[in-house]
Formats: C-alpha cells, structure tokens, sequence
C-alpha cells in the first residue's frame, strides 16, 4: 500500500473489526474465567476466524468449540489440535467425523442411543476411539436429554461402557438466556445451568457411574455467573464481538461491541421519513433477536462517524430486504435531511454471529486506520 | 462416480434444486412475457448460478439483473454482456462501475441529483459513456423518486443532457406486492405499477423529455399481470425457484417450488412435541416473510419424501437458530414418534432467494437422483 488505508477508503458494505475492543474482550473473559477456576473453550461460530481463534488459544483458552463439521475442518486445518463440535452429531457424516479424529483430539455430542449406536459402530469400524459427550437439556428445551429421566442414566451408562467411545462428560447450553427479561431471571438461568449438571452428575455418582466433566455455557449466563465450582469447562463465543442484543440484555456496554457494519447511504428522497443504505438482509442478517415485542428495537442502532461508538439518538436500520436496509427514527424529524446520498455509516449488529457469516473477511481497524484483512471462514 | 449418486447419499444440509421444476417455471414465464409483448430481464439475485442464467437466456431473456456488483462481476466474468445493476449506485464504488462498463453493456440506477453527478463525472474521466436507469417509486416507499414531484422531472431532463451518461429509461419495483393480504390487492399493485410509470412517462414526454424504455417488475405482480402495453421489460427474479410465501400468497403453487433444504434429524427426544434438524438460520436464512401475524406459517413445510412434493400436514419449521431448526407441529401429537435421529426430510424454504444465498452449491437432482452441483456465487 502506498498509503495508510482508512474506513474511508473501504467498499461498502464492509463488517469491520474494532481490534482494540476485540482484544480487551478477549482478555477480560479468559480473566474471569480462569479467575472463577475453570477452563475455557470459547465457541467460534461466532467469529469462523482462525486469527481470532489463535488469540483465545493465547489468552488461556483450552481448544475451541465449532458448530459445524465444515468449521472444525476449517480449524483443523490451521493447526487447532482441541475442537468440540458442540451439536447432536449428524449421523449421517460419521465418515467425516472418524476423519477428524484420526488428526486431532475431536470431541463429539450425542443425546440419543441411536446416534451413540451409529457413532460407536462408525468408530469402531475405524479402529479409533472417539472423545464423546452426553448433550443434557438445563431448561432451554432445544436439544439434550432430561436429566431428570431414567433413560439419561441408562446413556451415561452406556457412553462409559461403549467400545469405540471415551465419554468425556456432561455438556449443556443454556440458550433460554437470551430470552431472559430481567437481570434476575438471566442470573437464575445462569445459576441452573450450573445446577441442574451438578445435580445430574450427582445422580449419576450415586448410581456409580463417572462423570469425567461439566461443560456449560452461553455468553449471556456466562457474563452474570460467579460460581463456576464443579465445572470443568465454559464455552461462550458471542463474547468476542458482543452485540446490540446483547447491550439490550444488560450483557454488556454499548462500546464492548467490537463488530459494526460499515455502509453507505444509497437513497434519501426529499421530505422522506427514511433513508436507505447498501448494508441489506445478506449484510446484516434478518435476526430480530427474541421475539418480544417490548424489546422490538429493530435491526442496530445507526453510528455516524467511522471510529468510536456514539450512536445517532432514536435511530435505526429499521428494516431489510436483501441488499436494502431501511435507516428510520422515531419521527420523520429524526432521519429527514440528516443523511446525504454517499455518505457513510456504521450500524451496529443486532446478532453479531449472523453477521459475521454474511461476510468473507473483517476489515480490522483500530480508529478508522485499516490495519488488516482477516478471512472469515463460511463455507458451508 | 461408481455408482448412480441419490439424495441418501449428500450430506445435510444441502440445497436441492428440483432440474424438472427449474426448466418449467423458466419456460413458463419466459412465454408468459413474450406473449405479453414485453423483454425480460431476469433478476440473478434469486440464484446467483451462472448455469441458472444461461438457461433463462436460452430461454429468451434479453440480459440479466444483478443486486450487487460482485454479482455482475461474477455473470460478466462468465460471458453474460448485458447486466443492470438495480440498486442505486453507491457513489464509493465508481471505479468498478467504470470498469464494467468498459467490459459489458452495464446499466446503473440513481435515484438522486447527487448520485447522477457523481456518476456523470466518473464516466467522463475515465472516457465511458454509463448507461442509467431513473429509479421511480410506483408506492413501495423504499427508493426511488416522486413520479409526482416536479424535481423528478427536473432529474428525467439532466439524465437525458448530461455528459458521460446514457438514460436508459424509468425503472421501478413494486416490492410491497409481498405484502399484498389479497388477490385482489396484489392485482392492484400489480396494475399500479404498471400504470405509474405510464403516467410518469407520459408526463415526461408532455414536458419535451424522451424516456426510452420502461422497466418493471417482480415475481408477484408479474404473476398476475395481464397486460404490459407500454412496459418495455419486466424484472422478476424469484419465479425461477419460487417459495413458500409465494405460495401462501397465491402467485404458485406448491408444486411450483423448485428448491428445498434436506436436512437431517438430529434429536428429538422422548415425549418431546419437537424434533431438531441441522437446517438452522445460515441453512434456511431468518426471513418469516412479510410481518403479519395471521401469515404466521413458520419458516417452511416439511416434506417427509426425499422426492415429490408432499408435505407433512401441520408440522413446519418452527424455529431456527445459527445450526439448529426446530420442527414442531399444530399439538404434540404431529411430531411425537414421527421423527427418528438420523432421518432424512426437506424443508421448503420461505424465501428462496435468501436461503439460495446461505449455500456454495445447489445438488441438482431430477427426482431423487442427482445430476450435478452447480456453484452459487455467494462473494460478497
């Protein structure tokens, strides 16, 4: 480059990077993790970034989470050694699975016997043994087995009896929290997510069965908890960005979001209550967060300057539909001749992990100083 | 391949195109248009296939519409020579507008004094001539100028003497045609568009000013149009794959659809009134079509048959997050017992074009076999 590159300089749309929010949330996490005594694997669906990957993994971080097989691969292939696929295995890709774990320490979920059946029958035709744990449902109600039911016991039964399988634990994911309307409620989520693994993995002892460790975690739960005795393992990953979901939740500030999404108005008509920017559906996503009227607060508050955090009062993205986003404000007063056809704006993520993967690399800035180009990896 | 390969044999999630569905609804609004007497200029946004493009050429449409400058790179960088890019033009990216230009027939919207300034000025410095679209807005409210106002006229008359530019014509995209909560509203969108631009022509043309063609256009009002006197193309871009909310809007029907997610079972809990599929938000996208509750449909039928179109009555996809869908039914009974991990189903998709946008590929299958993967432009 000739010239020092600038936010300025940049084609829109662009998901921008703030490296100095990045690192100090970084930083702070692997603190009060480590702080509260427990190991830290954060989830990097978030981010599918392997230069964000390596800065956990510098900041204390013991191996990752990934959401998908494609994802783990991505990461495999650039030397991460520990990787979690944190989702009911698809039985149906066990080949790949077995592929994985010949190169590295995978580790598995499952919370039906038949895929513990599938998988044990895949490894063992392999001849490897595959790190598995047993996915348990603290209360969101999504994936996982009622700790409270007999046939729960009857599976940690049998993961630890199970040729093909070593049964590395007990993993949970509150995702309720960010559905949670007060600070109290997201405080008693939090606290059960704890409780219900450590009652399970109590049922379990007393029945003689070994519970090797206890995986939770979400980044709201996570950022309300301060008891972390009995649990082996964290795995949050929206920490990294954060996002405005999160700032409504109480999660964090408004200024420990470290992603925003840099566009350009492309139309502002006169006398129009609106204007229009290029950052649409395939920018921003169309995630409105938990559907709760009360907290309908559309799609990211609208940031006028290309560095720092202050955001335009009572407005907007209002709306999107595939290349188009709708900056509105509360009155007509409120967008009308504020916004010039060229000018650039930044809008902060309602769901910072959705808008990552609409993007293939973050243009890392510290200030409105372009200083890298980190490739994020989406492939499905 | 050694042997034929089928729908049992792709890793889910994958996007399937149905070829047999594909090739009949390019060739049926391929006859609908010529028989109206009007061009049509597909809109690649829907697909972002070059193999889907060449076909709807084959066809007989008269060039391409593309959302995003990547996409027109992309279709120019494979032979297509005519391409409108129908958004309006973002003023920080005329030097790729420049250098398309200089490689294609390539046509731009502005819908603002500033941008065609902007625009005029580029051109001229880099020795091209631009071909330009008004953007008019025939009552979507998005973009696009008054066809009332006297500045837009004003706008017809420097588009038409300004230097470095060419005026293509008016342009315009009756997008709330999505909203329409009747047949009979949709219709009169649909005549509305149509008859705005008639008007606003006219008016032009009273006033001295030449506008040389006139283009319109989307999936549900095109369905419906029955006379394009005076139109010289239409635009629509979804009617390739169509989609679940076309269909619960009346423009196809559900035999018209000609994409699907397959996905597989991945747990679904004793008891449980859910089962959980690997088709999450960046398998399905997030769009619940327009915002009115008494559509509330969920995300997309579930078609229990890996061929055929016969879905299962009552049950959907409910929910989605990053991985995860959540399929559920009207009462538990839908669900319970109905689905087994490691089973396979395929979910129609609520808005094609954005769900087409998460995947790298399409399977293309004739039944349940496949035939081919075609790649999906997705760059950003």
């Amino acid at each position: 480059m000739t010239r020092r590159q600038t936010l300025h300089d940049i084609p829109t749309p662009a998901l921008v990077l703030d490296l100095d929010v990045l690192e100090r949330n970084i930083r702070a996490m692997a603190e009060k993790i480590s702080r509260l005594g427990a190991s830290l694997r954060p989830h990097v669906k978030t981010h599918k970034c392997i230069e964000i990957g390596r800065r956990q993994l510098a900041a204390g971080a013991r191996g990752i989470t990934a959401s998908t097989l494609v994802e783990a691969r991505d990461f495999a292939d650039h030397g991460f050694d520990d990787i979690t696929w944190a989702f009911p295995v698809v039985t149906g890709r066990l080949d790949e699975v077995v592929a994985l774990a010949k190169r590295v320490t995978f580790r598995v979920v499952v919370d039906s016997q038949a895929a513990l059946d599938a998988l044990a029958a895949a490894a063992r035709a392999a001849g490897v043994t595959i790190h598995t744990w047993l996915k348990v449902d603290c209360g969101y109600h999504r994936v996982g087995v009622d700790p409270c039911a007999p046939a729960s016991l009857e599976l940690v039964r049998r993961l630890g009896s199970t040729p093909g399988v070593a049964f590395d634990g007990i993993l949970t994911h509150a995702g309720h929290g960010y559905s949670a309307k007060t600070h109290d409620e997201l405080k008693r989520i939090a606290g059960e997510e704890r409780t219900v693994m450590l009652e399970f993995a109590a049922r379990c002892r007393d029945a003689g069965l070994e519970v090797p460790a206890i995986s939770i975690g979400s980044t709201p739960t996570i950022s309300v908890v301060e008891n972390l005795d009995g649990v082996t393992e964290v795995r949050p990953g929206n920490y990294v960005f954060y996002d405005w979901m999160q700032v409504a939740n109480g999660v964090c500030r408004a200024e420990d979001v470290a992603v925003t999404v840099l566009s350009t108005v492309i139309s502002h008509q006169p006398g129009s209550d609106h204007a229009v920017v290029d950052a649409g559906a395939l920018a921003m996503s169309k995630d409105l967060g938990p559907a709760d009227p009360t907290r309908s607060r559309g799609l990211g508050p609208v940031l006028k300057g290309l560095a720092g955090q202050a955001a335009l009062e009572r407005v907007s993205l209002r709306s999107v539909s595939q290349e188009h986003g709708v900056v509105a404000g509360g009155s007509a007063a409120d967008v009308e001749g504020r916004f010039a056809v060229g000018e650039r704006i930044r809008i902060v993520p309602n769901h910072s992990c959705l808008t990552a993967a609409m993007f293939d690399e973050y243009v890392v800035a510290r200030g409105e100083d372009v200083q890298d180009r980190w490739k994020i990896w989406r492939g499905r």
